[in-house]
């Protein structure tokens, strides 16, 4: 048996590109030993956020990052096959950043009704139970009463819980957490039950959408793709999606419109 | 998607058994979230060894480990599916254990024969290559000068290396690692070049053939299975092997086999 091979690089990306690689991602390939030692410097510097979704383009010779959400649904959606390396990731990530929780609050986005989302919160929880944690689900729907059973296509139960608050701490029913985890983008702004908490909060509510901008993640992005392009000697614009920022745009001013037009002929063509 | 079947515990475990689950396996099922938590609490006093080899008996009704190596061979045999998560397992063990090590010297037994040794040795090599680790393989065999290309049925080509030391330090051509990684069990003992150094030793020198007996093993585990039945509510001779510890034994000495006989006997009669 050899597993020297694309299919064997961690995770696996299920692609239709079924050709010969191309020269960026036979350059990932050769590179592996120092794009990995590369990685686990950054991360004792910059520990990953616990949980994170990045939206990829790949064109074949360039491949970039246009998003990424530290919210991330989608948990339903991973493959089956990579489930295993989530529990083990998840475990040795908590262990480490968390080594004393036991018990996690999870707050999910307000949707009742769209059930794609709620799988990926019943998957969440299940990977989650999985790494040996408990796990309950609370709501920030205002008329929530006590808990709430939402049955789900793929068979599953999702139990919703009434948030409550003492003082400095939130609980539901006698489960009294020692982390929150939010998978709930905060793009309303911060709710005024999440404020001022004692208890662990992940990820971060500095990171909720009211705070961050695309702009400033990609300006931060951009050096980090450079120090990267430097390493494994290629250049940075292979991996680097080209950006330009507009402010205070509204969408229904025509004007503005003709703005981001011109903002975006002019990355065009910068990308020739 | 649901996952909530025994196939999804980490790792997945193949048998040939294929009838309804039995009574111990969905105790551990369904005490899962208590097993993690109880293993992750036992990790952070005890780390596990880097690596290690477990044979189990599973009688169906109880399921017991009956030989633990620390240095073992096999990892040729590991699931394709299951590579993943060993290059992940060795990544988070690594960063957390050995934040600064990037070179490895793999020091294997003594075979040049045995192809199925030499592809495990082959395997361990790929995985810590994708694990992002430098390595070379380094022989204690006496007369290997400088090195020696091994061609193998998996189409790999294993590079043994002569081992030199400078003071205190092992090293191969102009590869210093900073870690030493024994798959040598040493049962002949310790071999001179190994002792004095000043570099990281894995597994320590101490876990060799030469120095760990079955009997103490056995002594500890029974004591850790014990906890564990305790943590969730079985009886703990359900996880642990009886056993019976005969000294001096000459198996080429008929009536020392009649003692071991004995013994044995005895043990039988204790499990009925």
């Amino acid at each position: 048996m050899t597993f020297d091979d694309a299919t064997q690089i961690v995770p696996n990306l299920t692609t239709t590109l079924t050709g010969p690689l191309l020269s960026l991602e036979k350059t990932f390939l050769n590179r592996q030993v120092e794009i990995e030692t590369w990685l686990r410097k950054a991360w004792q510097v910059t520990p990953a956020p616990i949980q994170c979704s990045v939206d990829l383009r790949n064109a074949g010779f360039k491949l970039a990052p246009v998003d990424t959400n530290v919210f991330p649904a989608g948990f339903n959606n991973l493959s089956y096959d990579s489930i295993p390396l989530c529990i083990q990731a998840l475990q040795a990530t908590f262990a480490k950043q968390f080594p004393g929780c036991e018990k996690i609050l999870l707050i999910p986005e307000n949707h009742t009704r769209n059930i794609f989302y709620l799988e990926n919160v019943a998957t969440l929880v299940e990977i989650l139970n999985k790494a040996g944690y408990q796990v309950k689900v609370g709501s920030l729907i205002p008329d929530i009463e006590s808990s709430k059973d939402i049955g789900l296509p793929s068979g599953r139960t999702l139990q919703l819980h009434q948030i409550l608050r003492n003082n400095h701490k939130l609980y539901v029913e006698n489960f009294m957490p020692c982390m929150i985890l939010l998978n709930n983008d905060l793009s309303d702004g911060l709710p005024e039950i999440l404020t001022g908490l004692q208890q662990l909060i992940q990820p971060s509510l500095k990171l909720g959408w009211s705070n961050r901008t695309k702009s400033t993640h990609f300006k931060f992005y951009s050096q980090v793709a450079s120090e990267f392009a430097n390493e494994i000697d290629i250049d940075p614009w292979l991996i680097n999606p080209l950006f330009s920022t507009v402010e205070n745009v509204d969408f229904n001013h025509k004007p503005d419109l003709e703005i981001i037009a011109e903002q975006a002929q002019q990355i065009l063509q910068k990308n020739c």
